[in-house]
């Protein structure tokens, strides 16, 4: 057994990313063999009882989970290394599986790359939906969330120091916005099926089905099969399908980034306006409460930038009809893409929907200035009062300790304003409420 | 004067870029501040002179190529340091500009961040436009080479080697293709105005307009003013629109790249199927015919990605209501890859517009392997009449110095085909010219 | 004029990046070619009077801050784009400028990657030198500081939370390593001149030489007046001094990054324990004080892995003599790694320079918990009197609000401990004490 | 059984990576642990008799190939989600399996971090002394290479376009002398041993033993035990040992890199002057010699670096005394980086060891311009003669078609020119052979 990787090193992804494991790519593999034979019975090439073979043999379960019978992973990713892909060997193996009328409609006409793009999409769009109802998930949670502290005051940070005030709601729906945002993205995704064969002209399939319109049939019954979108072109060197695809799964991670580095700063022991409602202490150290999801996540977050780069640049280098490196450099880079993106936002989903707010803690942080919190907007009520010069003299007096409240009490100017009113951040959180009113439903 | 960048270290942009440098940012971030005083004018908050007022004093040309008076690049960069951006020392000097009942409204109730983040989507939609341009020209050139050539024979090469037929016209297809795709990534940006106040919760415009709603006004007056979308929410910490923006400049990039990758391999010396009609040659090495255009893009094919990666970490870590570096790692960096887009994007098409091709030499290449380039075709055709072993035999045979024609001539099982017909390349390109014909009209 | 940078999106390096500007590379280009002239003068191949003509046309000011006569950037960058590098339009200038007999002696033998990699070299020694003054001075101040607070305490925090007990000055211990380190590293750099003609065979050499001997001689005084390592090869296509030079910024950045990290934090509103002694508040909101050097470092440390990164892509990709895109896809990226480095070290230097400690605000941050910051410490000690879970339970008591102290002191078996020394964060600080002793004196 | 690697995405490390697995990691945690147990053994604070236990307890093989009695990794790996990492439920199952008097000896005031950061070092130790063999191997191929084709004479390309001419030997020598500086870095790297405790201070310790002087003692009786270096202090947050090792793996794929993008271009069918003398054909395609041992590589060259860009940002980021994401974002990387070299390295030292040269060919491709790779030195020799316009008029007359030789001759001025011997590439070739004979000795 020569299994490199169970998770060990990837907590953040660790049960959560069956769905890409070399045995789903496998099975995609395989699957995507089956669809091609079945796809020449479709447009009838190959006679009908080819497909029901194929059916029977190359039938996994529903949930992909098993491997077909006698295709063992380790061995076919040894024999894969002479000819630099796995597609190779796994074809002599389903050969030597199926009967004799079906075999020679196995991998007809393709090129490896055909079935590895289109098993790769095949994985791909199952582990995307994924993502998207973690994220969907945690959008949701965090929406209700927004909702149920609409007017909960907090402070707005910038740059490490107390701002202005807001509201925790306004934090849960700055959140959910990212992640929706990061659905949008996901959902406009499109999974097209490869198939052109050993230089991307169809030559092999034309050749096969005796027309250029036979083979244009074929290669929508074969999408079809494959559950993904029939393509316009063959992309084998044009990978804007793997690249959006990473973009869009590099802005999951970074939604959930966002998340998580909040969530991060805000359980500090100094802050401590949440908690990870899971996560563990330390026996040891009782006293703390680790934002272990929020880790886990963030640790996704500074890795998906660099593996989406990776395949933009495989992208740029897809040179001649398959290229010296660039195709074989995205396999790895975009499942450990997908990997952290399903781990990432199973986390958000957890982190969201267990998260507990320490409301008082978030004001007693606010407060924590003396209501110098409030001193722009004090800026804006007094600058035409008692001009610029003034109010800010006025403020340095509080900051060196002064009671705030006391010395614009002092003020003659100021004899009308409602000092209490002026004062109370609750009067100064603008728009807070409204962002959270126009979340839109759930996705 | 301390400019430390005027081209030389940037080739691939250099004269390319004058729609992203400092000036035209500076002038960005004095038409945002413009945008807003017009905006309180436009709500009714600020009397209507003040909008005339600072049109006069904002007013920059049409092509955005002056700095305002008195705005000196140099002199604000360095002003910026201490407080970290360059906003703060432009508002002291456009409140120095403006006449005193204009004053008050300069960057009232405004963060940095909402003139900044603003002026960055302005400078990107124009600059993103022009990107758009020119890779719809490269695309546009690249189709007519394709139709020219739907059907002049190539070899297309898999791994370095010579694979099956393929043609001219479907090389072309496949890059403008790529470019397409690009443009559809472009067009579906959105750039949305900014507009948050210190901790996004735009208190101060609810503060000064008086109402929620007057605020809601404001930032749409504000927007409109920009030439920018309206945001549904403030995005100062959820970055979508950089990182989209980000992803699609460099997916621009690579589709470039991959037509610059592949006029670097069929410019040399050995190929020599396209030259680039512009690119000097060496005066010392009068037989070089340097492909100097697709060594620039891809220059920045292999740049951009990891600028990406950069905004996207930014986004990621966008904690708080303003992080503590990652917005700041944005700036030159999102520059930087307008700047490669605007650069590789220009090239493509320049070098799509005088892009060579020897159509001789793409034959004369076709035919080095004597025939075995169409060796997938003969096992195809032949394999079912000799089967599998004795065809690898005879084209073993051929490979090894035998006449193809003659080997196959000499079956017995093959009187009856046309072995001229089955060993012309011509009769095995597949749909190499559908895939010219069905490109789509100019975009 | 068409300087695109001049300082105003890159803020952290602003002020400090005058050794990497434009003018500094084209200085440094012309410095190239002239110590080839005067290294064929010195060989006495070319007459000696031609050094001293050299000497005086390309005499540039000891500060490198004059561009010579007649050469400017702007124009040198504008000729550039045709051949692809700005060392060909440089040449005729230079040739324009000296007397005839010194012209055929100009860019003899060379290719323009001879004077550019030497140009790149140089420029990076002398940066290099300013980096690594910077971050000596960074760590000096450190170390000063730790000797300083060697024994006041502070809390050491894991994954956000308050762990154990620490002091002050091991945090700035702490972070002169990893500065020390990053020191160590830039001084083991090496900086070699390039020669190597066309091909990197140095035959052109040879020829004009007349010997193997003499052009190995050459290479010598080429180095020797660029005041650069003579090169044992080529290194046209082997770029280990670009990447080991890219590396080492790196590393210098992230040790920066380091320091800054933790001053962000610590300098958090409810932390406290440090503020920047620069920095400017915010008049609007005086409650503010921007850790705006941290700020500024991080965003050069989320920045510069990805410079990094395309340095080695280019060296990879380094095929043939010279490469068809790597090579200038190097330039700019070195510029702007070494241009976060010297901005990034600078502000490190000034942060340390003027840091001011809170001693009071740390220590009542390790007061927070009540005692608890010391859980592990009673854990080691009660764990063998009272047994695992009664320590568990007694810290549970505590952490639900119980007096530490009083339920140590209420068990029978821990009669004979003295509670109060037991409980003194002071007494469980282990090694910090020492690790600021042993730190290594200034570098 | 969930694993999710088993080499299927990634056949350049398929076969080579087995020092790299999980279980590998595992055996190093369980190894870790047993150093800290007899650490305390040999500093006299444990009884003597704990060392043999613990030995026997967590002996593994001497190949670290077998996994210690009940540890499952895949069991471990669910379990580590909880707390972050998979030291904690690892701990557990020590205890389970020790003596009881061995019991309170495990993990005896460490955190887990100590544990892994060792592990982590142990781990890389030993899979960077593969890489440096390999690389070794490779080296000394190439050396023997250079040597056998010292003075074959090749064509350097620049800009993908002949340039001059050079020699296989050359070609193998630059090769050598860049995997040469890369084992330089590896056998410069230091790999420390990490233990700090919870926060760095190593207070744990020092209670445990009783004085700093025991604690620094078993420090260095761990670091022993562990087969490392003693730290001069705890690098939890201070992550160079991590960087550097990235960054010479990195160089490490860089110059295996360089060899194949180089192997890659001459294998093109149209210039065949080498062939990977392992690789395997296509029996469809006859014709194609897929260089896929280079393929494989540059596959590695095109991810390394993007991943040792991660573990920067990581050092950047690695905040407080333990970070909140940055550490756990180093150890799928660092694996993955460490897997990429060892295959790179792996395959560089086959293909080196089977390469084929076309001696022929080279030559063939050198002839392909008919001299006009010599005009670099007619225009050395000439130009003195008749003058920089009459040469460049002549070699365009070559250019256009006519013979160079003829054309030399007929010129008056050269009628003492030796023509053949001038327009003999053998005789231009500079330091191409000395640059071989200078290789150093096996390293």
């Amino acid at each position: 057994m020569t299994a490199i990787d169970e998770g060990l090193l990837s907590p953040v992804s660790t049960g959560h990313d069956d769905l890409v494991s070399d045995r789903l790519f496998l099975n995609a593999l395989v699957r995507a063999e089956g669809a091609l034979v079945g796809a020449y019975a479709r447009v009838g090439v190959a006679p009908p009882e080819v497909e029901r073979d194929v059916d029977h043999v190359f039938g996994l379960d529903e949930k992909y989970r098993a491997v077909s019978k006698g295709f063992n992973v380790a061995e076919i990713a040894e024999a894969a290394t002479g000819g630099g892909n796995p597609v190779i060997p796994m074809v002599s193996r389903i050969k030597d599986a199926v009967p004799a009328e079906a075999r020679v409609w196995v991998h007809r006409g393709a090129t490896s790359q055909d079935i590895w793009d289109t098993a790769i999409m095949m994985v791909a769009r199952r582990a995307t939906e994924q993502v998207r109802a973690s994220l969907g998930d945690a959008a949701q949670r965090l929406r209700e969330l927004a909702h149920a502290h609409r007017d909960d005051l907090a402070v707005a940070r910038t740059l490490t120091q107390h701002a202005v005030p807001t509201t925790i709601g306004l934090h849960a729906a700055t959140w959910a916005r990212g992640l929706d945002r990061a659905i949008t993205r996901l959902e406009a995704l499109t999974f097209p099926a490869q198939l052109g064969g050993a230089g991307g002209t169809l030559a092999s399939f034309v050749e096969i089905t005796g027309s250029v319109d036979a083979a244009e049939r074929l290669v929508a019954a074969y999408s079809g099969r494959a559950g993904l979108a029939t393509p316009d072109a063959p992309w084998q060197v044009t990978r804007w399908p793997v690249t959006e695809l990473g973009d869009a799964l590099v802005q999951a991670v970074d939604a959930a980034g966002k998340l998580a580095t909040d969530v991060a700063t805000l359980s500090r022991t100094e802050i401590g306006e949440v908690v990870e409602g899971t996560g563990g202490g330390s026996s040891a150290m009782p006293q703390k409460q680790n934002p272990a999801e929020a880790v886990l996540i963030r640790s996704a977050a500074l890795r998906a930038p660099q593996l989406g780069a990776t395949l933009h640049l495989a992208a740029a280098l897809a040179g001649d009809e398959r290229p010296d490196g660039a195709w074989h450099a995205e396999w790895q880079t975009l499942r450990e893409l997908l990997r952290l993106a399903l781990g990432a936002s199973w986390h958000a989903s957890s982190l969201a929907a267990h998260l507990r707010v320490d409301v008082d803690a978030a004001r007693r942080n606010l407060d924590l200035t003396g209501g110098l919190v409030l001193s722009e907007r004090l800026s804006l009520v007094l600058t035409p009062l008692i001009g610029k010069e003034r109010v800010t003299a006025l403020v340095r007096d509080a900051a060196a300790g002064g009671d705030l409240a006391t010395l614009v009490r002092a003020l003659p100017e100021a004899s009308t304003l409602d000092v209490d009113a002026l004062l109370d951040p609750s009067g100064y959180t603008g728009l807070a409420g409204p962002l959270v009113d126009t979340l839109q439903e759930e996705k």
